[in-house]
């Protein structure tokens, strides 16, 4: 069994890049753990900052819990996750040395806001750091053995997005609607501020995804190719 | 008014490709014109060629019907489509010379078959020739005055396709379903060969090009960028 | 009608890159705002930073006002634009939000120089802040209602340029070197310095762009691809 | 247990390329199938090319009898390697008809010369006809159910080739080398006309590999993009 | 002093892309060799293509002399060159056996039209057989000894086009203006035809490069990248 | 005879990345300045940051003396190189204006690590703000009259990286040896951390980049392709 450590930048954002994989992955009995690093707290056009960190810190638990997944929150402000902060870095580290992951999936380097690409930048610091003994962090889990691989999610839309990994996820496929359907105050907020049906939305990108590799339904992934992260577990195919 | 041409492979690339946009460009008063390559005449499992020949030929005529665009078979066998043959070019170059289009439609370079590829190069190499006076072709038309630009449709299943163009084909959606529904062989075919609902199969990659760039439904096209192809058409956006 | 946001580097940056650009949306009859990001106050090997800063910013009056542009400075210090500085992304908020442009045009995220390019990844912050509500900003502008298109200008001399959109300014051409011609400060320095001569550096970069589509002068564009800002507002081509 | 086809330009390119993978996958129980397109007749600089084609086809036979693998030749004359052959393409075809692969093994689409690219063409092209029931090939095997998977072996020297698949070859090098000393005569031939020590070359390569995957000897493939081609064999990593 | 091989598509494509490189090459002692592959017989909207093909045929040979180059022409047909085709091949190879050149400059992959780019592949594949003893040419010239570099020019107007080598031709520009202006039935039909100022078009070009890299004007090449044709001739920079 | 500064992130990183051209360049007459930007403090499980500190920078000196070079420490704690800190900027930007290099060679701007990253990013803005007089360092010297060349080393282990440029280091692989061999609390940090034989992974890349361009050994490098660095030093080849 692994530990997968699965990082977002906002509480809905995993459910919609990997949920189906994480479900997946949690129904093999592996450990997943779900960590948010921007509370999630501007995203509303009414509701305010701080009753929506609250809603929303609850609505990230009750979709982890749905797959047994245990949910972390960072707690940065939204519009404020800044990869080059000592203490973002820090409490990455040390999440990744408590937690330690077999690999971690996160955000790739290039998406559609900043906050997404601060938190994949972070991640990959953070995932070297963990390895580092003098690199000290609170908690006092001990360093790393070795770096992880990383893997990305889609960018939201899959805009400019090749994936080059296809997890079959047909049979979470509603189960990953569910978990995203936890999310009512974004959901609303998708509707009245983009006009977008958020399950809908979901529900098509893992089916482009799927009919992409000949499942009902899929998620895309590619992998952080950087030294030593590569990784040698399958024989062809 | 422009005159469009779409050059597809098989008798139901385009309606798949870019059915919607051919249908809105119809819609406005272009005159368009669609042609295939093959004949499709292998398309089938059981279906012997000549007579599959023959079925997908009707089938293309009634998908064109339904938008008022001229339909042309250049009758090249399937699994035959060879780009380095002089008769393909010089059939290609006179269609393209009696349709004088403002621009061409046709498959990217690289997709997931050879006959899809072949055509691309075709296309592009034919719309050069049809510039040139001393390159002669049958039907006496004249050559062209200029190079015209070449846009290419996604590849099937959009598989390392990342447009630059969108077409909003939200109001001509079911339009664009029905163009596909008149290739009956086809869908069966892609049911029974390889467990594809072929409708469906269109309906979400045009539902994800749309989420892509925030229309119900769209087509993503790129352009051909090779000199003197560029265009000024457009002020920004 | 439009409203245009132009935001560059230095003073003069958006006359080297989109200035013609910025003429033929004027004359047709668009509101265009240009703004640079830091005062230039370093630009020169004598003059020093606050006598500069105040030439230069005066330099810049006079380039938008031979196309009745308003002209904004954020008056960041030259070797100090830092995209990572909340205040430099609110002030960009702001402005965003008091323009409502329909799009935006800025540097490409990779240049020359660090200062081009940490503009652009701001810009690129600051128009999705801009459609937050709870993300304030002095001034008082409500928040936009959508993340708006951006088009990235050509880098510094093309080098490692490829653009996807050309816009035709022949007719613009002498304008722009007018435009180009008020920055004389920059252009000696220029001469000076790298033994430049500008308004001809100017000239060659358009008529390069220019035989690139088949017009006497362009400019050159690649788009923002990024989730929502693709567009389809045009049909092909 | 799966059938894999490794199919290579000349009699001695799978033993450089895919070598240690192919006899790790026949210990581990799977059914190889080495075919080489061309028969190296060229491949001297002093044995004749009758002579060498017999040669080199006895060198292949024994270098698959080390590892269990079926060795076919399909026998076409070097420097005359061309994909757009009816007559390649059908050998072809017939071939994966016959061994009816889970996945086929073949060169990318650039390599260091012409024979190279043809081949990974070739493959590419039949592969698809071999699923095509109405493109008819000798020895009546039926055709195949469904397009499968292409991995790309590296280019020669790795020279512009950036894996994204590893496979650990560290408890088969020994043999990889064995096999690869199969080929005398190319061994020679690679040692006078372009002074290079073969086996310490294959052994350099895979070693780098290794080096950058964190095993001691290593395979880099690629996967070939294109639908239906994409794969969900694995769950991640 | 080196033999340099350029092989051109038709009779002014050297002169366009690296006439002032050629030109600093003979100046600077070495031994030039200036082919093209096609007649350009059909190059002109009246003139007929047998009598095009001679004016074309001296226009070059003037322009090789005014730089004291070998002119050869392997007079193929405009729209005909063919890579695969075994002649032209032979034909590139015994003159490539001939020159026996240090390094071969030609046309990139990607251009603008068909003719360009099979003349580039075509030169791949020969300078690679021409190191083969047992593929026999006319001519009776050995074998080379080594697989040579190549180095691509722009394609034309610079269209999707990144050098990586920039060659100063400041003192050469004069020279390759004369070298360009030989072709008066190109000039002549291009002005016509494209409504293109030939020789303008050329300086701007040269210019633009020339720019890019601080230079008055200078020439843009990129270097094939396969196995064994790179090299390091120099020390850095 | 060229003064050249290399800049690398750890006090090893120089050695493991251009160790063997150092070596070349000094033994040619020029002057060759090594400088690390941070101290390696962390890079041991055991010896405390200060003690390590204080080992690795005499390791350095050792390596460095060993050609003749001048090692200089930006002692930057590590995992904490920060671009964007105006400090590390001043720091870089006196150590160019000090020894006015002709060209600078440094990290890519990605690798495998953040502080690798950080370093050659740093570079690249120092290196601009180097030729601008009112941009004011510590130690008086001069503004730089142009912006300089920089050459990117390989990234660790190769990954990712398709170097253009290839510096035959044959003659002086075993002082780069020699070099490497002196920093022993990383070749036993390495053994230990992550079983890697330092040397032999020296050895290794080395020798598969002189198998890419047909020496025994060789140094790979890219080009910083960003206005006005380009340059037209040589003729090709």
């Amino acid at each position: 069994m692994m530990n997968v450590l699965a990082v977002g930048c906002h509480p809905d954002d995993l459910e919609i890049g990997c949920g189906g994989t994480l479900a997946k992955l949690a129904a093999a009995g592996h450990r997943v753990t779900m960590a948010h690093v921007a509370s999630g707290d501007k995203g509303h056009r009414v509701i305010a900052p701080d009753e929506l960190r609250r809603i929303r810190g609850e609505e990230a638990q009750m979709a982890g819990r749905l797959i047994g997944a245990e949910v972390i929150s960072l707690d940065e402000p939204d519009l404020g996750v800044k990869q080059d902060t000592d203490a973002l870095i820090r409490k990455l580290t040390a999440l990744i040395r408590r937690v330690r992951p077999a690999y971690i999936i996160t955000h790739p380097p290039e998406d559609y806001m900043k906050d997404h690409m601060e938190v994949s930048r972070a991640v990959f610091d953070a995932s070297f750091a963990a390895t580092v003994p003098h690199y000290e962090t609170e908690g006092g889990s001990a360093a790393q053995d070795g770096v992880v691989p990383i893997y990305y999610m889609d960018t939201l839309a899959g805009v400019g997005s090749l994936p080059t990994e296809y997890v079959d996820i047909t049979d979470y496929m509603e189960l990953k609607i569910q978990m995203n359907d936890c999310h009512q105050s974004q959901i609303k907020w998708l509707r009245e501020h983009d006009g977008i049906d958020f399950l809908d939305f979901v529900r098509t990108v893992s089916k482009f995804r799927g009919l992409q590799c000949g499942k009902a339904y899929a998620e895309g992934f590619t992998q952080c190719r950087a030294w030593p992260r590569l990784t040698t577990e399958r024989l062809l195919p």
